[in-house]
């Protein structure tokens, strides 16, 4: 079979190998699509090179069918189309034992620190498969996994009905959680410094501000009748969102950490104590994240055609990195099993 | 009467001026004793200029006898026992309506926006009155102020009975809040650069660590059973203490930001995204925070003897405010009756 690996050194390459039969708990996944995303930049570039074991087929977004059922495991047909929630805890950590496995202590993120889906046929866990609906296209299932990332954003947000929400940053995952807060009854407004993407997120409705133009305090402020944001969520990466992000909410507000920020980032503590504001992290998600996103997807609530820039055959991976890298596209699916 | 005045320009000097009655719904104090703390000095090293209307007598921290009723006020009766919550808030604001009047968006803080209680005879309005029980000394009463910083500090961080926590900074704050966090269930380790500072932690039964000698990281980890602390509380101040805070932090754990960062501090978003920690800002009190300190020091859970080094007349008061600078004292009470 075909599969696409990080070699090391920034390289990736088409390989060919014998696929394995599914170990006794595993189900082996027939690759539908893969879609590519800023952790598979960083794997590539070698920022998860301590983590990794080369060659790896990488990648974690995804959608297929189920080829072969392992011993040991009941519950699935072959054909079923599923995704996968990549996560593998070890049960026995202190954060499992509190009920936090999806970010156990040792947790194995699947496509990062195992094999991911950028392989034709897949073996993973049966316990990380999510049923999909038949009604659902393979290829905006492969969006249920970054949805789920903005559905656990949105949760841990505190985010209620009628609130009103910042979105600093519009990417794939800022607009996935401007789409999610939105149908969790959340006014929403994007900031974001790029024209295109501006340009997309007004076109899906959103309200959204060029930071670079407008002064986005006094814009908040007005918008919010001098009280703030309930929420802001800061998913840019960025040291200047990090500085601005704390002006724009409310008393008792909350800023959501959902971009990675690779080093100290300097805030305004002074900020977070006079307005009493809480800040929070959130990292990846739970199991009723990805069911809540399987099923925001089927219900046509996600702009899945709109987020999905192109789909490429396995061979033209590499190119779409380097167009992702490039700030070229939104969203690029990998067509895993298009042999062209 | 006396009074001690800022005059701007770092100067404080004790005044003499004439009571004036209290306005229709105020209530007159004699006050006995004021306790100095941080934000005095904060007041009189003029950082606070652009709140403070000079000649400004300062001070919040208290505890007196009502001596004069203005019209308008039931449910006093002169020489009761009181302390003051000083707070003034306008009710109408987008944080006030919220419900979050303690951090009124335009909150006038009694001592810094106006005049507060290093005076003889302190008019206040009568809904800022706290009752003391009869038998709760008055230099003790004067520390129910910073214990209710402590107890909102405590109840902001969401500790449980049995959580772990660590209180970075040993100052009256720290220690008072240390002290609650006990009280409430914790178990509590406290981090001090200072030798004298945690000679006296440990002589109130506190388990301390000196951050230059001990790898804390380490030692809570042991201590956590490779957890993490539960909660921990940020009450140094210092650049240094926020960026190692995060390391410090269990899965899902809480720190509190409870000192006063005048610049922004450089803080590890990674650990924060990693662990899906939760910051929250603590500042001042809420009226329940209030009722629970003069329980606590009525019962005789608060080392007040311990933590007032000493207590000193109205006239010494620069001279208080200078050892404070020097970090020779903890807590020191003006006796604001005593004409020495």
């Amino acid at each position: 079979m075909r599969t696409v690996q990080y070699l090391g050194d920034a390289t990736v390459a088409v390989a060919h190998v014998e696929p394995t039969p599914p170990p006794r708990g595993y189900v082996q996944i027939a690759v539908a699509y893969t879609g590519l995303c800023g952790t598979d930049l960083h794997v590539v570039h070698g920022s998860m090179d301590s983590r990794v074991t080369t060659p790896l087929s990488f990648g974690h977004e995804m959608s297929g069918t189920v080829a072969r059922i392992g011993e040991g495991v009941s519950g699935w047909r072959i054909g079923a189309p599923v995704t996968v929630m990549p996560l593998s805890w070890d049960g026995t950590c202190p954060a499992c034992r509190a009920g936090h496995s999806h970010i156990c202590q040792n947790l194995d993120f699947i496509g990062i620190d195992s094999p991911g889906s950028l392989q034709e046929f897949w073996n993973v866990p049966a316990e990380t498969l999510v049923a999909l609906p038949d009604g659902l296209p393979l290829t905006h299932a492969a969006l249920v996994e970054p949805t789920a990332v903005a559905v656990h954003d949105v949760r841990r947000s505190g985010l209620r009905h009628g609130d009103k929400a910042v979105v600093i940053g519009g990417g794939p995952i800022g607009t996935l959680i401007a789409t999610v807060a939105r149908r969790f009854g959340g006014e929403v407004v994007l900031v974001e410094l790029d024209e295109r993407r501006r340009a997309q997120a007004a076109s899906l409705g959103f309200t959204t501000l060029d930071p670079t133009s407008v002064d986005q305090v006094a814009w908040i402020e007005e918008w919010t009748g001098g009280a703030g944001a309930d929420v802001v969520f800061e998913v840019s990466g960025s040291a200047a969102a990090v500085r601005g992000a704390t002006a724009l909410a409310k008393v008792r507000g909350t800023l959501v950490v959902v971009a990675i920020h690779g080093v100290p980032r300097e805030i305004d503590l002074q900020r977070v104590f006079w307005r009493e504001l809480t800040i929070v992290g959130a990292r990846v998600y739970e199991r009723a994240d990805f069911e809540t996103a399987v099923e925001l997807l089927a219900e046509g609530h996600i702009p899945a055609d709109a987020l999905i820039t192109r789909i490429v055959p396995l061979s033209e991976t590499a190119a779409a990195i380097a167009d992702l890298e490039q700030g070229l596209a939104m969203k690029v699916l990998v067509d895993v099993a298009d042999a062209s």
